[in-house]
């Protein structure tokens, strides 16, 4: 959606994977603008509203699928009933969000929150040449990763030309004539024509609960690795569940369209009489501002810390390609792993065009429980174009390795 | 170095990663332009001549380390010592090619043979403007791929501008005034201006091979993990060794700079009281021609079939970013598996800007030994302007999976 907002992909359709008209040629009967009110699990029948005229009715089933999804946080703060401070969740949202900047003529952007959404709404609003502010609560943005990497991030924010604003939290907004004005924080005031609230989502899993299917303590819906829920005949995938942490072990809801579609598809292959299991997941994330690429997967120091985990971390600016070769951009790698083992435990990256993609040479050596040593020495590919002779997550690995064993130091 | 003549980077000097100043420095003695005639493994001295003065000396040394590299193949055809002829070895080589090509302002070159460097010079000699034609002795290039990928390549060659001409073998060199002018197949001639021999490499290894230090069936040195040949005091490292393949478990010889440089580490860390291991090699490699982006890693059919293992394939062409993202582009993967366990065994990738490092990604799960299932359902990283939202080799794994387990079917 924030590339459908900063002109990127012109045509909204194109977003759509699968029209009902699509849905409807498999013999899939589809309803839109019909929501689903009720759960009867005893019975199994669920009560249908029809958005359109209003009436409802009960359709029976044998198996259910919840896939409810993710909605997003949007703070009880004052002011914000006010027109113009939108959400990204649903295609309505975007279609909405870009009619108002065009009829409103809208100048000035505030943009709250800096994760994965945030900053692709920033990279889109400057795309359409608003003033864009982006207001983040931590000091550094994209908190899913550490701060020394955010920081990078910050940089590139700035220079890009955001004004980018953090350590603040918005505690109110402005409006005139119904309309937004200004975000406040504590410390000030800025002036927004338009404001977008990205402070993340969490599962959607009321109707599930009423129903009596169990919700664990992340608020997302329990199933397990086959995607059933505790109840008979009710499974459940995508955003509103919560699925395993492979480096963890924890239960997390985690909402990613990589990991719906995965869960998804375990789901049908279930309910269709096959037999498919959800590994777990790692916590793998990409997103870019601009040219700037950034990934991440599994545990970054701060997770570690918090667990109380004893770790290493190895880190190394190196290049996207040869040093010498064009279009080489500066790359930062840092890995995490277990002091006394030197299994990797996370990786994060932030740099030019062709390093993020590196995060699935991490996300598999994770999986697979490789130590950084194993990755030091992995027959990774190189050629000029594509990499120097050591790619960066080796050297960052040889870097951590180096401390393998050895004791930990007092902070 | 096939960068530099087509002008892509203009620094010859920077090719080079330390300059013999930057040695000494160090404390280093280097001797450029010295050859080393004889080891004498007994006494522990080497001869050596200094290729200026002529001069013959004989160092002692504690331990010596032979990284002697590999020499490119020349065949032994009629017409081979012409004037014009090229092999790509050194940097003096490289040199001496782009100095012809202007003293003689060549506009025709044939390039004989179609692996990694003969499509990378195929490239760098367009940029030059120069009339291209490859010979390649096989239907498709890039040998180290199966034929049906290796055609996607022979298609862009020829889109490119290359004129390919494929199952011939060159047989001769016509000359005039000592200089080459046309290659000889068994079916034609192709005139030329300059000719670029391209037919692999293999390790030169005659030094220690004389000096008693065993060398395998590969033609390599023999060396165990830490670098170390069956003479006492005498280590090597780099493409004139052999290294053990970790999916078949035989001694071959790769000659990679990425294995190199990882091998003269171990070497010298070991040198110097250390201990590191070589794992061994996966095969991996890539490449690009123009804008295709080449790869691979394990084994490929044609590997597997000549070892009579059985196994699955599965291919996909899929899209390098999300369908409708700009600047997506086509990317074809192949995978190999064993039929009874599904366990990966290989992996190849043709496609746009980004296709390419997704080997790397293949290379990590088959040193560590995961199957097409686990690749399948891998928490591997998503964003529109990064792949789509199965990644090309997740699709491509789960096509290969399908077969698994299946009995084998008769061709």
């Amino acid at each position: 959606m924030p590339y459908y907002i900063g002109g990127l992909v012109d045509d909204a359709d194109s977003l759509i994977a699968r029209s009902p008209e699509a849905f409807r040629e498999q013999g899939i009967d589809v309803r839109t603008r019909h929501e689903v009110e009720e759960i009867d699990a005893e019975r199994r029948t669920v009560l249908v509203r029809d958005l359109g005229t209003r009436e409802r009715s009960t359709e029976p089933y044998d198996n259910l699928v919840i896939a409810t999804g993710a909605e997003p946080a949007v703070p009880d703060l004052p002011g914000i009933q006010a027109g113009g401070i939108f959400k990204m969740s649903w295609m309505h949202d975007m279609l909405a969000l870009d009619q108002y900047l065009v009829e409103h003529q809208c100048r000035r952007a505030v943009i709250v929150g800096g994760g994965y959404i945030g900053i692709e709404m920033a990279e889109a609003l400057l795309l359409r040449e608003l003033e864009t502010t982006l207001i983040h609560s931590r000091r550094a943005v994209m908190p899913s990763l550490d701060e020394d990497l955010g920081l990078l991030i910050n940089g590139t924010l700035t220079d890009e030309g955001v004004n980018l604003i953090t350590s603040q939290r918005a505690v109110g907004f402005e409006a005139r004539d119904g309309r937004v004005t200004a975000v406040r924080t504590e410390e000030a005031s800025y002036p927004a024509d338009i404001v977008i609230l990205c402070l993340g989502t969490r599962p959607r899993s009321d109707l599930a609960s009423a129903a009596g299917v169990p919700v664990g303590p992340s608020g997302g819906i329990i199933v397990n690795d086959r995607m059933m829920t505790a109840k008979d005949g009710i499974c459940a995938a995508g955003d509103c569940t919560e699925m395993r942490h492979l480096v963890t072990g924890e239960q997390v809801s985690v909402a990613l369209g990589t990991i719906a579609n995965k869960q998804g598809r375990i789901c049908g292959i279930n309910l269709a009489g096959g037999d498919a299991s959800f590994p777990g997941i790692l916590g793998t994330a990409i997103t870019r501002f601009c040219d700037l690429e950034i990934a991440r997967t599994g545990l970054n120091e701060r997770q570690l810390i918090r667990r109380n985990i004893d770790y290493v971390a190895g880190k190394i600016e190196s290049s996207t390609r040869s040093g010498y070769f064009p279009g080489s951009s500066s790359i930062t790698v840092k890995v995490t792993a277990e002091r006394e083992t030197g299994k990797l435990l996370g990786g994060q990256i932030v740099g030019g065009p062709g390093a993020g993609k590196r995060i699935d040479t991490l996300a598999t050596a994770l999986f697979s429980g490789l130590t950084l040593t194993d990755l030091e020495y992995l027959d990774l590919s190189y050629a000029p174009p594509f990499s120097p002779v050591w790619d960066p997550v080796q050297i960052a690995a040889r870097i951590g390795a180096r401390q393998v064993g050895s004791p930990k130091t007092a902070i």
